[in-house]
């Protein structure tokens, strides 16, 4: 681990209150420490550091300028708060980020005041701040609302609709979009951040709105809401962009590393009475590391690192990733079958849609962060006779649920969802847990969901569903490295709702759907120790149900459990209405089923994740042996039954 | 009823094959016409009828012009399309529309081969046409599609996304945007209208490519899908319009009801070697009917009415409608709390939120057709402080399930979720009814899930929400009019997580949750007077559940049955995982969960509706006495066991 860096002036920085008692000039060397430790810190943790860097500057002066946290600062997505954590008071944590009781990566609300509202998926910054302004303006109280989104952002519906509503919030609210893509930011420099201020001064805005005064009476709707088609073609007359066509004023571009340029158009943004504003600001990714900027993501996310070299922390060798699995998967479908085409929303990487695309730029749809698109567009291709896999994590596909539900289910279209991260994630926490997809899938009729219990399983299920074409499919896997299992040369097609036995036994039967098949083995070894012959059976699918191995199952044990990954509602839930359904609990049946604890879990090693879930082998045996204990009284005895 | 209206000429015409034969002189009396049929067909039956005439121009012309059904033609929503079924082979059962076994008043695949994709919910158009371009242009085979989508629908994010994907589609794509709110339409006539044939002409078009060749090396990412932000200043230089900064052509404002000016138009927006072309059409909602054209909403929805004089049907007096119950019971609560504030999607007169607007007009926000900023907008509120209802129907708050899980769940803000239309819904179909919502948000952590068994019900749960303060709050009330009971008044605030006995009995116990607490109610003296005393209660939440209460129930009676108005994966499934978590189904439970059933039910008499799904009080006794009879080796007994 490299030495800390010395940061004399950042020292003394403990709240944004005492960065505005800084001089102006003082900013600078201020931006500069605050960057080596942002560095010094991921390096130590890993995490985002890219789009941190690039919001350094930004960072100090929108602190430096506004009240926070009177004024309230919302991040967009989040990853880029890292500086904003250091500064405001949570310095001496910020090498804890995303460990197991530590700082969360993205903003959150319980951890300080100067978070006031958390995020991790993204666009919602609008909308949020929005929420905000208009609450101070019900309340007639002061203080403005920042929200900072970056481009990409930009790409999603929801930001949209928030713009497309922003106009009533008047000079309460402030979106600064951080154009963070060098590759696509206009020319910056002293002209144009010259025309920024001045344009960001109050002269030239009473002059925009004279303006805008005149050019509204030519749109009879503009504070509606509905429809906005008069603003657009309002456009055409004025010249403005999409931006001040939907009613917000314009400032920028400019020079988001550069404070003589930031600070004066951020106070001239505060003093206005017009608004809302937009302030373009281009950045640079991961700006001010020399490593991060020549990396090719900017090391958007990245292992502990040595901060001198910049070289990364290689993961140990082991097994493949689900992700790379399904990649190479896909596209020995794709090779066999040419109708078969791979979604991705602004997740290629993620997603293994980058893999898919090289081979088959034609089939390969990255449509940005647009997931209603996504599942829309699929359902299109689908209905003119293309396969579409849409792969998309699992917690992003509850931003296409409707779509899902009425474009997809309703019209019974054979989409392939390629349900990635199901489960719990690790570093990332809550927000990005893939918790609740078979719940919200399984309700639907029509689907088909599916749940890969290793990599293996996993190829096969990528050509079931490849060949699936009666209706929707869904297969959900987990994140992280696979089992270490031989991957089969020629994948199999599974039978539509069978499930398989793995072990065979007589007293305690698990049925195991998804990633804890090799804890259900474990504890069927630790039970069988103890002279409870343990069935293993792994179900495959969540829906349909395997009813006559349910059933079996159920009957002929004396004690059955339901292992999954996913919250209550699911293939627990399914498996206790088929029994009930058939009466099978009349004559009792002593089952219990295994799920995510209803709450929202916070980052930590997938391990302690699963501890806190209770959903290890440990906790199976457990499990089991209060079942077989609990007598018919509804006591616990004190020695087993078996 | 009237008499049917001569038709001479629509006579001869059964699909657009043979209107294709017509002249284009002979196309203005088509159009009269199929007006007088679709006023006709209405009349009868009821359903959508303003939308319908603004687009029988449009319809005559599209089908005119483009190969439908090899061309695509997706009509956004649907509720436009009577005119488009009479002209594609459905005329015969016209007047069959939202009955039962009758045509379904929006498009569905399983109607005809001119309905290549079924809508019902808002802006899917665009994103669903763009998949079925893109497969053509994969597979290199003929075939453009054509989106039909209002103003009001282009305020939704999604379709935005999708235009944002569009420019790819090339010439296959022609998104006609019907802009048909008169009072927002730019001037129309005979000068515009040339100008529109005129920058709809190839030659235009070439010109305009080259502009926008030019354009584009200033922009170096627009293939790209990702971040638009170069777009949108682009749009600064150019003076295009948010279409053309999206990459569309623009073709309008064209007078959509002038036949000699839209089939010119559509036929050089067919030939264009330039793509995508957006044009934009101005039309009158209930155009030609003069009933309709003086109504406020423009007979947006009507019942069956005089044709002559145009005077609707009204509905038998009766209790009030759940939605008046529940805009008083929020009206009361913001006399009292100045923090209630109120929240619509487009939907304020479905909601109630209208009146609420017109007593607190501040506190109401119609965000338009944008479901995902509606709920992280009132997040925002929230978390400043207010208390925001948000006021949603069950099938449309599915379009912002992720913003409930992200920014409201995992946050645990306070945000009210008033759930109108849960359920079943008669005439709407299967896209409307609100079947998941139970299942969707029991499963999340932090929330609190109700249902109203009858509007005095709904009344104490506006309380209990306006209460609470703890976090998210999740109501639901059905479709229609309430049972009658008397209307407190002063409202009660339910303690959370606590159901209510409403009938004691000893044998058998009914857990009702919501709607069907009539049914169960009437089951229960069936029983009675079958010698099987019955309890009943209404357990009023989903989430948390009276764990207490219902633990009672099950282990005092000889069977209990669980009867929601929801799919699974709902309040059976989480009575269930209570039962086995517990271990009460260890030494015999006899438990039924009663639901809807697992297929989306097409519209009906709401009766008929809940015949199929197995909810009237019949099918309760029905469960229960199959349950009785059910022996313990799970065949059923001739005998019942009580």
């Amino acid at each position: 681990m490299a030495d800390l860096p010395q940061t004399p002036l950042l020292d003394t920085v403990r709240t944004p209150e005492d960065l505005r008692k800084l001089k102006p000039a003082q900013l600078r060397q201020l931006a500069d420490e605050l960057r080596q430790e942002t560095v010094s810190a991921v390096g130590t943790t890993g995490g985002h550091l890219g789009s941190g860097l690039g919001v350094v500057e930004l960072t100090v002066a929108i602190h430096y300028i506004f009240n926070t946290p009177g004024d309230r600062l919302i991040w967009d997505v989040g990853h880029q708060c890292y500086p904003h954590k250091i500064l405001t008071g949570r310095r001496d944590r910020i090498r804890t980020l995303r460990q197991g009781g530590g700082l969360s990566g993205f903003t959150k609300r319980s951890e300080s005041e100067y978070d006031p509202f958390g995020a991790a998926h993204s666009s919602t910054s609008i909308s949020a701040a929005l929420g905000f302004a208009t609450a101070n303006k019900l309340a007639d109280t002061p203080g403005k609302a920042i929200a900072v989104i970056g481009d990409g952002a930009m790409s999603a519906g929801m930001a949209y609709e928030a713009m497309n509503n922003a106009e009533a919030a008047g000079n309460r609210l402030v979106v600064i979009l951080n154009d963070n893509d060098m590759s696509i930011a206009p020319p910056v420099g002293g002209l144009s951040a010259y025309l920024a201020r001045l344009i960001s001064s109050s002269e030239y805005l009473g002059l925009r709105s004279l303006a805008s005064r005149i050019t509204r009476k030519f749109s009879r709707r503009v504070h509606k809401g509905l429809g906005k088609a008069e603003e657009y073609t309002r456009g055409m007359v004025t010249g403005g962009t999409l931006f001040e066509e939907l009613g917000f004023y314009y400032v920028g571009p400019i020079d988001g590393h550069n404070l003589d340029h930031l600070i004066p158009v951020l106070e001239n943004v505060r003093d206005s009475e017009q608004g809302p504003i937009l302030v373009h600001v281009v950045t640079t990714k991961g700006k001010g590391y020399a490593p991060a900027e020549k990396a090719a993501d900017k090391y958007h996310g990245v292992q502990k690192f040595d901060v001198i070299t910049g070289a990364q922390a290689k993961a140990p060798p082991g097994p493949p990733s689900y992700t790379s699995v399904f990649a190479k998967a896909l596209i020995a479908e794709a090779e066999r079958d040419d109708t078969i085409c791979a979604i991705t929303a602004a997740m290629p990487g993620g997603t293994g849609v980058d893999k898919f695309e090289q081979k088959f730029p034609d089939r390969a749809f990255d449509v940005g962060i647009a997931e209603q698109h996504a599942v829309t567009f699929a359902a299109g291709l689908a209905a003119q006779g293309m396969r579409p896999f849409c792969a998309i994590y699992s917690t992003f596909l509850q931003r296409a649920y409707d779509q899902v539900v009425h474009d997809v289910a309703i019209q019974n279209l054979p989409v392939r969802f390629a349900i990635d991260r199901a489960g719990l994630v690790g570093a990332d926490g809550a927000t990005h847990a893939g918790s609740f997809d078979v719940t919200y899938l399984a309700t639907l009729p029509n689907f088909v969901v599916m749940a890969a219990a290793d990599e293996a399983e996993l190829v096969h299920m990528t050509h079931t569903a490849a060949m699936h074409d009666s209706g929707p499919i869904a297969l959900r896997y987990p994140r992280g490295s696979g089992t270490g299992v031989e991957l089969p040369e020629t994948p199999q097609r599974l039978e539509i709702g069978k499930g398989r036995i793995v072990r065979e036994g007589k007293k305690v039967a698990i049925l195991s759907l998804g990633t804890r098949l090799g804890e259900a083995l474990k504890a069927a070894d630790t039970l069988d120790a103890k002279g409870l012959s343990t069935t293993v059976a792994d179900l495959r699918f969540a829906k349909p149900l395997d009813e006559a191995l349910i059933r079996k199952l159920l009957t002929t044990h004396e004690v059955a459990v339901t292992v999954e990954e996913g919250a209550v509602g699911g293939l627990g839930a399914h498996v206790l209405t088929m029994a009930s359904d058939e009466g099978l609990t009349d004559a009792g049946l002593r089952i219990r089923t295994m799920r995510l604890p209803d709450l929202f879990q916070d980052q930590d090693k997938p391990d302690k994740q699963y501890d806190e879930a209770g959903l290890n082998a440990d906790n199976i045996v457990e499990t089991v042996l209060k079942a077989l204990r609990h007598n018919d009284a509804g006591v616990v005895e004190e020695g087993a039954r078996a």
